[in-house]
């Protein structure tokens, strides 16, 4: 058992910050949570305290939609939307993971990278190479971090070097499968790359298995206008983009990441909250390829579930903290666009999405609540507070989110284990 | 005379970048480039040379609108917009400034910061306080970098403990002018905080200031629709709230910089034009104040002027390299909204805007052409670039605008002279 001393902030639910100032948490041997305290209970008195001062310790972030394989991509190519992206950037790069070398290479480096800015569990997509796809998830296991690891499905409207076959892919993901059974925090995903990429025969064998092992799913959905008039002409028996997903059980019939959702909307909406689908929310890479901003106010109006991603590379950075200040500010030019329509995001609920919401993928990770895995940061904040000794501790958190960086991440937990920083490789 | 050598990028034109790979660039005593080579010319072999190695040489960065009373408050308050954001956090801070004591801690703090983040020159607003403006500007006086200081006039709506008179206003702003008389690089400039804050008698006295000294104007324009409704019940008779500044000569009279024009068309779009009144785009503040998208690509197709500005604390972060990012990414985001009407800004637009546009105002300065002033950053890139040695100068740059912060700084020159960082206040 471990008690640590800090201060203490967490969203249970989205409306406001539960802050604990000078709290305590009781985490288990296990690395689970036994108890949150504004005080040392009587019992645990004269026990050993880590004790973080004035530090702020709050819950670890989980980026919700993340390619490994882009990573060295990351900061280049801000030129282009979606489909000429990937065509000129993204595919070549993806196709290098048919070296293992490279690949270990960019994904020691990705996955120290997502630890150094306070990401402790990530839904990624690897690419359709297996022994990489492999190789990413040793790398996920061996530092103790959590992921669910797609091994990526495209069979058609790609590079030949890149595509697989849906007999392939289902070899190979047994494989994956086999290699992760008795792994804690690492767990394979479905990841259909999306409907342009994947035949009915691809989406069908990815629905079976979905089924077959229970296993959650993940794609790209409703990114901008120009994809979705592709996939109504692709697959012209769907009602909508999301419906192409649903006819072959890869859309809420396991538990489904659905990143973007720029233009959802009306029956694609409807279909979403029925089969309670996530959103992943990834405004960084909205911007940059000019996709677009997402309702997410209407989303959460209907009660749909909505996560964080940072879609590198065509999100520009790692850190999901810069992704929480863009989803408020996305929300705000939604806000003055509609002339006051729809309110925009508050603080407390961007970062209950980056904890609690997307946590809920990994099982209970995301809260201090009791019965939660300890997945947590301490952040050192006092070179940006000098000046403000009467702030309190939510104003603290939120000019360390909109001001700070990884300098100011001293300790990153996951599941109660401490995650040590390695150097950039 | 010194010689440097580095990977030198300029942009002095915003088509492109101009390129010198390994290249030289040659500055005077008195810190202006005398030559921007690719190879070594001749009669300087065997002369010493500052060698940077593999690392990017850059114009160092203009940030043409920001509050430096406001430095405090920066990443916070992040959920009203501009009149109750104004009046429930910014009012109270500026307040403060009545104590010189105060001001000194925090105006020192803000140009320490501001260096850090790699701009070498600011247009800034300080408040209606001259002990505290005096200090300000030998801050910077002393810092050897180059500002542009705004003693504020404000003289309704407003609280009464931060509202000076057009008397007051104008007798202290003869004593700063006074006190700048012989100094090269921190210069007055006349500052109606904007139309709503300034009675006619004001905005009267300040034109009249501004023929009289020929000095620069800066203020707000047209930053969202409250507003500029407020504006026209205020100015009855102005066509425009631009055309409420240039009734009183503080329009393009003399050199004029106008943050924000959000919502800027027709008519005030011409007067602009007319007037060579420069456009200072806060597209961070925009966000944060839920204030709007800019119209930026059409005021470069009709030959405004367009320079960059933090605009903190609405702006949520002094890094001019953010704002660049912000800035393309909005116009990815109009793209869009406009079904691809509008192109996007690239890269070399807004680093133009952020170097030879908002340098403008400092006489030669944001270019390394022949004559400039040698203002420039060092960036070391090495870290964010390892696994990408293919990666051309441009790229590097790229990246490190979208990545990098400011421990890839490793020196800064203002007009030839090395600027030292201070540690934190």
């Amino acid at each position: 058992m471990k008690i640590y001393k800090a201060n203490i902030l967490h969203t249970p639910s989205p409306e406001c910050f539960e802050v604990y100032r000078d709290g305590y948490i009781v985490v288990d041997d296990e690395g689970f949570i036994l108890g949150l305290h504004d005080t040392l209970p009587a019992d645990m008195e004269g026990m050993p305290i880590v004790d973080f001062g004035n530090r702020l310790l709050i819950p670890a972030m989980n980026d919700m939609h993340v390619h490994a394989p882009q990573y060295a991509n990351m900061g280049v190519a801000m030129d282009m939307e979606l489909i000429p992206w990937l065509n000129t950037y993204t595919f070549p790069e993806e196709e290098k993971f048919s070296n293992e070398e490279y690949a270990q290479t960019v994904y020691h480096a990705f996955v120290a990278e997502l630890c150094r800015q306070g990401t402790m569990r990530a839904a990624v997509f690897a690419t359709t190479h297996l022994p990489a796809t492999l190789c990413l998830a040793k790398t996920f296991d061996e530092t103790g971090m959590g992921a669910l690891i797609g091994l990526v499905g495209m069979d058609r409207h790609s590079p030949e070097s890149l595509t697989n076959t849906a007999q392939s892919w289902k070899a190979d993901m047994q494989q994956l499968i086999q290699s992760l059974t008795n792994k804690a925090m690492v767990k394979p995903i479905i990841t259909p790359r999306f409907i342009p990429s994947c035949t009915p025969e691809m989406l069908q064998r990815m629905g079976e298995m979905a089924a077959q092992y229970d296993l959650p799913v993940q794609s790209h959905l409703s990114e901008n206008k120009q994809e979705i008039a592709w996939v109504q002409q692709l697959e012209p028996h769907s009602t909508c983009y999301g419906d192409a997903y649903h006819r072959y059980g890869l859309f809420g019939q396991t538990p489904t990441l659905m990143a973007h959702c720029c233009y959802t909307e009306g029956e694609e909406l409807q279909l979403m909250r029925d089969n309670d689908v996530c959103v992943v929310h990834c405004p960084t890479s909205n911007c940059n390829l000019a996709s677009g901003i997402a309702p997410i106010r209407q989303f959460l109006q209907v009660g749909l579930r909505v996560a964080l991603g940072s879609d590198v590379a065509a999100g520009h950075h790692l850190s999901i903290f810069r992704v929480m200040q863009y989803a408020v500010q996305m929300s705000k030019l939604q806000y003055a666009l509609s002339d006051g329509k729809y309110p925009f995001l508050t603080l407390s609920e961007v970062f209950h999405m980056a904890t609690k919401q997307g946590g809920s993928f990994f099982g209970k990770v995301g809260s201090f609540e009791v019965g939660y895995a300890f997945d947590a940061l301490v952040i050192d904040d006092s070179d940006i507070n000098g000046m403000c000794p009467q702030m309190n501790c939510q104003q603290r958190l939120e000019r360390f989110i909109y001001l700070g960086d990884d300098r100011h991440i001293t300790h990153r937990f996951c599941q109660g284990k401490e995650i040590s920083l390695n150097s950039k490789h």
